[in-house]
């Protein structure tokens, strides 16, 4: 149990997750904005609510919505083929039968989906959510009229963050052997107060990098007890969530901020890597005239193949109408930038997490800082200039853009698939190590820092096969 | 004045203007939805209101919104250099010194660059609304602080709309010499009510398609009295809103409405005109695979070299995931095209008007409606399968995405330029005619059914001056 | 007479005729290298030939290349369906049948599918070639033995070049109705040495800049005395011509001369004209970056929209790799800018004649000029820098590259149409004036200084369809 | 030296060369075509040649057109600034002092600049050619003039071939310590006739896949008994060979082979990995219309991202005017295909070696072959319609376009680098084996069959720094 003490204080790891949990928390996600205004402020943990069928074995916001939220699941389900089909493909054999899930990730009409795939394929889950903001209400509450037991509400303390957590873990009679995670506090909580668990547990899938980071720590630490899969380094992830989401949201999220027309824009675009490609690919179709920053010189040489200079930020942050950061790493753009920079340049963050401007830097009394719209702050410097800052820095694509649901679908199905893998494998085909998806197409990702294993006659079959799927639904 | 009772009666051509109306109504303008949930029921035409300067002249929403109206009027200068720029250079000279301007337009932090900016220049301004739903109140509001007689607020009645363009026109002691109209309405009130005040006009700027047919029929029969500038077909207008605005509201729309993904869809679009060519490049651009339909063998000869297959829509009907239709014309849509979607296929219009496709078919028994979000309606048929239809089939772009200030920047600027050429032009450059900025660039529009003058010595002149400014401005 | 010899003098006016000439000497035009090594050197007009039928009536280089032309024009045929499909549809009605023409263009294997189109219509034609250097000699050679008068080969003398046109135009019972010409020779000829011959003529149609720029003195001066149709600015030739044939043969000139590779590479293209469009676009979509000059403010807009930054070329002459001109206008790129270009930056042209780059400033003592292969100097510097020049600032994409089949079919099917109008034209319907065909979709192109009337009823009707045959043979 | 003999025999092996190198033959490398007319047919090795400074020490073609050789190199210079930055800033330490390289590579202007490179670093070389075909008789005069002793003609006997080989490595009082080979032939040679070489040889540095696979396969059996290089799958190889430079020899192969017009042609290309992502990008930039067929679900869900249509051959075959294969496969265009093609459809090769079009099944008594151009035959069926076949099914870049020598550049860099390392490394920083250079970005190559190890601290720097160096004269 050590090990996750020499991780970030409590507070202070959790802060890492805050920083995405409060940008979810103004997400323009449509469906959220229909329920919430209900002003109704008992706390969910204080009600006593009883599904259709007469259970009560979940906490949600208000039952009563499973309705609209069962509404906002079928739309979903139309844009994630991937997931019906496997459900169709798999429902015979019932891959995931005698499963016993523990579930800890956002809670939305997406994860429903593969929530819902997941006791298709036959097992049982308990769900909570690991993020304090992001909980679409109504959805947990259809999840809960299906029979799913879900902890889950938008705008949960941290005392019913851990609540909720612990009411999936912790329940008579039924004992997971199977982990699902988001950000590793899930598996911080089973390795703290429930460590015999892990007796029964056949594996643990992540899906951040956060999470997944403690993993490999766990690992190096030789505390890891059971195999996990690290889907987030998957080539699907990595390529399409990073690459084509980013193409897209890239240009949602300064469009629903500011309204600004990118045709004629001048851009700056600090990395070249996945989501700088993406970001970059976007901005140019649609006129902007981009210049990236790269320290890697095969990333600048791809750049400047692809037709886009590349400069020294410092040489063009005077003439720029908008700044992006998407290299992952900290204060790329300073307060020294942030002082040359042109009258209502806008500035925004696609990369990692909340350190690649240094917000912490415009925190001082000479400039003030007006909030003119949700995300949208104008920061004004002493002779009137407006810096227009997004989200705070943190990232533009999780705080002001949806992520298309079809994407979505591709990361749901690799969690699913490495479930079934994990938990029908052999004994002996996985240690007590982190495993890796096939990563044939991963260009730029960082290198690995653990042990990493691949398993290709069996993991990379099916995983290809139902990818194919995917790809026959897409075309036909 | 019998010229205009050969027109659309009122309700009828109201109802043109209508359709844009209805679908302002649910604009995503982000500032309106901070002030509008005010319950204030109480009619502004019964209300006293004193700006700060104790001036009554003028009848909007809540005068207390001005400072927050202020500041969106000053988020949108900042991308409206052009026509700062022309306040700049023609500040010493006053251009417009004398001018009494009566303008009906849209009322939106855009249009009050314009309206300052025409103070700016010399004039008096006196201010309605062209749509009952569009007002911005806090925009008014801080436009009647500054001074300006404006009558405008969000969700007049019919009544309301025309007491307050005639608040405007019938004021003692004060009599337009110019008029500024959007949509004709205005131009029409003049015409009926107070035909001598054209003895003072010395011309009018119309920027609408359906206000400058009124004029050109008007001018066929004889009747009109005063020069007119059509700034609705102007280059400026024809070549930047239609092919790089809609080129960036395409996306915007579909992705605020239905967060779908663009990457690997489907889509045919119905027409290659400016606007079909600025839909199908974004859309190529962020890697949907595009169909056109056509029946001009130019444009489709110029659709098949840009790499679009020309389709018949039936060719392609059942298996596009969306629809869109810019052509101009009827029914391009209709219910047997509907009947044969797929699943969750997307239909909307970047067309005229609303009667692209053929929504009233779909309005039978058979067919369940369901509105899922603002501007989203499934259509269900009986077997389950669901149509996705966007504003109802009205314009995508004026229903559910914003236009980026820049484009309006443009517009706004041209409409200024007209006012001032028509303003100080020497009598007889001018004749009782429908006069048109230099079209040079312009490519596919419809040939001009009333008389077109060009006057290249002074109009463009200027013209091209003042663009290059804008184009400084981009640059710099 | 007198109005052409206020024309150039013949030396001065054929010098434009010659620059474009001498450029088409070294053309790639790969078959032309197959024949052309015969070392026989006695004179076509000494030669006695006749072809396989008996007849003499033609002068070529050798009628036994016959079926090697032959070969080159089927393989012309089979890209050039519009006018094939004329063919078919036209065939019945004969609508050329009685018409007598005489024709002066470059004779290559796609021309003949031109003749052989207006025989097939019923026409009887002579013809010669409007450049002493561009004839393919094995495609005349196939005229000449399906039975064509055809006075023409490569490697003409001025002498030779003036009686194969008088050959033509000169013949004992047979008189010319209708004139097909390129560059005005012919007609001119015609004009001073069997004026009478006019009276029988029913129309004139001329493709090139430089004839109609003749035509049009000729009208202004009151002195056509017959209607000539002005193919050079009609919609297709202007807009497919330029804009999409120039985006694939500045590849094609830049490569084959230099094999440079695109990407990567600092481009900066004088001009955004249709021309310029089309380059750019070209080299943007393959990896330069690309920089644009331009004049005209709404120009300069597009190209800011369109994603490229617009410069002034004394700014980025410095650091760019290829440089290109396409503004019509003269010495754009002077020696000045010469002596400022980095070492290997390549100059070409790719706009109007070989004006555009200041060649004559290059030949002075200090420079040395080094021919490093076919159309390709290094003019080198005291200091050892060498600039790259392509053609001598000719017209890049006629020397250096092959202009693709389609887009003459494109233009050669207008020719048919014009001459079909003009012969079947009702009395009255032209007068002795300059015709234009419709131009809805011209954009760029300069305002007209001669009398512009335009037949729709007729000639639209006729040549949209048509044009919707390309279209569809395109599409299938 | 048994391991060699389970390759392919003498013959099978050479053809795979050979497939290459009859393809070089009809190279457009336009300085081939000055000078190789002189039909001078005695064999060099019979010529007694001596060079300015009186050396024999080679055997060429004629040393007389050493002068235009050397522009040649002069000319290829300057796009290869990478090596001449690595040139001036490695010439103090002569980081190669010693190193007595013994080389088989084609010899063009490129590798002339390599190998003088090579030379200034202080290393003594000695050259054949790997390619009975592809040498330029006047670079290669030009190396032997500056003092290399090259061994290499156009069009050698294989008796030839080897001679020359032998020639190099089998002097008295030289003995090689470096290989630097391309297929592979030069140290099969060492291997089976002076085995003892190896003794001094500190490495090889191999860049073709045969030659990678061969060294690999002698791992495998333990047979390596120095360290090699394997450069054929470094990151820069894959990524810039292959998709950068495929993007612009697609066009050009097409284009100087038939002329074709790009814009609105359907175009079939099998085979979405980096080869067929370069050729779609530029086809469909330049207006194409662009079909995929892919059985690797990754590579199929990528194209339909980036917007392509992914369909199986047959569904388009009837339809599209070109084929281009580049899977790698064999048979993927079948006579069948051929058989339902469309009249003058285009079928080409992008992909490995000459098996992915059936050719063989175009060689029966019904069809006929008729050679229209270089590179290009028109197979013809009984009812007329024709197939254009170009380059016989072999690699269209490699004999229908040149290569840019930018690319080259970067691969011939890699190989200095690789030669350096291997020269300098510490003993055992290098075992036995082969060994890759970083291969961070590389992305669809095949998983590796031999071991791979990387070397960060050494290789990777030297590496990163110089890659920087191309980076930094491509940007200036």
């Amino acid at each position: 149990m050590q090990e996750f003490t020499k991780f970030p204080t409590k507070t202070g790891r959790r802060s890492l997750s805050r920083s995405i949990s409060q940008s979810s928390t103004d997400s323009y996600s449509s469906a959220a904005s229909y329920t919430d205004s209900s002003d109704d402020e008992v706390s969910p943990r204080e009600k006593q609510q009883t599904n259709s069928k007469g259970s009560s074995n979940f906490c949600v916001k208000n039952i009563k919505q499973a309705e609209f939220g069962r509404r906002e699941i079928e739309i979903a389900e139309q844009d994630m083929s991937a997931l019906i089909s496997l459900r169709k493909r798999a429902q015979g054999e019932k891959p995931l039968a005698g499963a016993k899930i523990v579930g800890c990730t956002h809670i939305t009409a997406q994860t429903a989906v593969l929530i819902e795939t997941l006791c298709a394929l036959g097992a049982q889950c308990r769900w909570s959510a690991c993020n304090i903001y992001s909980t679409q209400n109504e959805v947990a509450a259809a999840l809960a009229e299906a029979g799913v037991a879900v902890f889950a509400w938008k705008g949960e303390s941290e005392d019913d963050f851990w609540w909720c957590i612990d009411r999936c873990v912790n329940m008579d009679g039924w004992q997971a052997n199977m982990i699902l995670d988001d950000g590793g506090d899930l598996t911080h909580w089973v390795y703290k107060k429930y460590p015999n668990v892990f007796k029964k547990i056949r594996g643990i899938v992540e899906e951040s990098v956060t999470g997944v980071h403690r993993l490999y720590q766990l690992s190096k630490a030789g505390k890891l007890c059971v195999p996990a899969m690290n889907v987030n380094d998957s080539v699907t992830k990595q390529k399409f969530d990073n690459l084509y989401c980013c193409r897209e949201s890239i240009l949602d999220g300064l469009k629903r901020t500011t309204d600004v027309m990118f045709g004629g824009k001048q851009v700056v675009v600090c990395g070249y890597g996945e989501v700088g490609k993406g970001c970059c690919a976007a901005l140019k179709a649609l006129g902007a005239i981009v210049y990236i920053t790269e320290i890697d010189p095969i990333c600048a040489l791809q750049a400047c193949m692809d037709g886009f200079r590349v400069v020294k930020l410092n040489e063009v942050i005077r003439q720029v109408d908008v700044v992006i950061t998407c290299t992952g790493n900290k204060n790329v753009v300073t307060r020294e930038h942030l002082d040359r920079m042109k009258n209502s340049c806008i500035v925004c963050n696609m990369g990692h997490s909340n350190t690649e401007i240094d917000v912490t830097s415009l925190r001082t009394p000479e400039l003030t800082w007006e909030r003119v719209r949700s995300q949208v702050d104008h920061v004004i410097w002493p002779d009137g200039k407006r810096v227009v800052l997004l989200a705070e820095g943190r990232l533009l694509n999780l705080s002001c853009s949806t992520v298309p649901t079809f994407v979505l679908s591709i990361t749901a199905t690799t969690q699913a698939l490495a479930l079934i893998e994990l938990y029908n494998a052999p004994d002996g085909r996985y240690k007590q190590d982190v495993y890796l998806l096939p990563k044939k197409m991963d260009t730029n990702g960082p290198y690995y820092q653990g042990p990493v294993h691949m398993n290709h006659t069996t993991l990379k079959e099916i995983f290809f096969k139902i990818t194919f799927i995917f790809f026959l639904f897409l075309s036909s």
